[in-house]
């Protein structure tokens, strides 16, 4: 990997591999979480996610490209982190623990889809930064709703303790 | 792990061994780093991490608690990629994805501080809660600096290609 545009495929085949294992994780997250405020949020995010899944198809063939993920290291360490916190907490640590996990990744694909979307417009990829952008968009408002979330959340902890 | 105030413990242990994770990578990134100043960033922040380890042993005192770190899954597969990136790219590749790489591990500690911040003023701890807050201030700065950075470094990259 030497050029930009070599490491744009690249980091689009990261995030590409990252959305398909979220997808599979998610689930496990839905259904541990119990605030209802909560599940109901991720499970609207992992529809978001095979959507958003769906719009990386078409970036790689705008490119050119056939759309493939890579291994990426990032998202195993952050979805390892949420099976921790699913296997070794319980009641309203669990609940904000888990939201506070869901943020981490929240900011993690923010700064991820923030770099390729600046890459593809200095490459020229109009087609692709459109579509990133359009991306980057669904990620930042996720992450809103889960940091006034995680306020309320941590308020009815507090009270519970 | 069950109330909010276990909650907070566990996440300042989990922050303190990434903190600590970094300063042993950051000397790396710096050594592989081509542009001379994300080089001279990554050194910056290394001196910043140190502090923020002192600050943390601080933050731990305020609440009674002996400072300690406990594994953390994100960061170790944060700091992985990274290894990555520096065995598998050269040239304008490796730094724009270095820098990348960094400014998703800067929004991986605002998260976890964002979190750690609200956390500790629900739970009466106003000492951390300045403290974090203090913290959370220093990586948003660096993010910003990185932010800069990584739409010059881009350009660079591609008047190269």
């Amino acid at each position: 990997m030497k050029t930009l545009a070599e490491a744009f495929h690249h980091t689009l085949q990261d995030i590409y591999f990252a959305e398909n294992a979220l997808t599979k994780a998610l689930p496990n997250v839905a259904k541990a979480a119990g605030n209802p405020e909560f599940k109901a949020l991720v499970l609207a995010h992992l529809a978001e996610t095979k959507q958003q899944i769906t719009i990386l198809d078409k970036v790689f063939a705008s490119i050119g490209q056939k759309a493939a993920g890579t291994k990426c290291d990032a998202i195993e360490g952050l979805i390892k982190e949420t099976d921790s916190i699913i296997k070794d907490a319980t009641g309203t640590a669990l609940d904000v623990c888990l939201i506070a996990a869901a943020q981490a990744v929240e900011h993690y694909e923010i700064a991820r889809y923030g770099a390729l979307r600046e890459w593809a417009k200095v490459l020229g990829h109009s087609e692709a930064h459109e579509m990133l952008g359009q991306i980057l968009d669904m990620e930042k408002a996720a992450n809103s709703k889960l940091t006034a979330l995680a306020v309320s959340a941590v308020n009815v902890a507090k009270k519970a303790a």
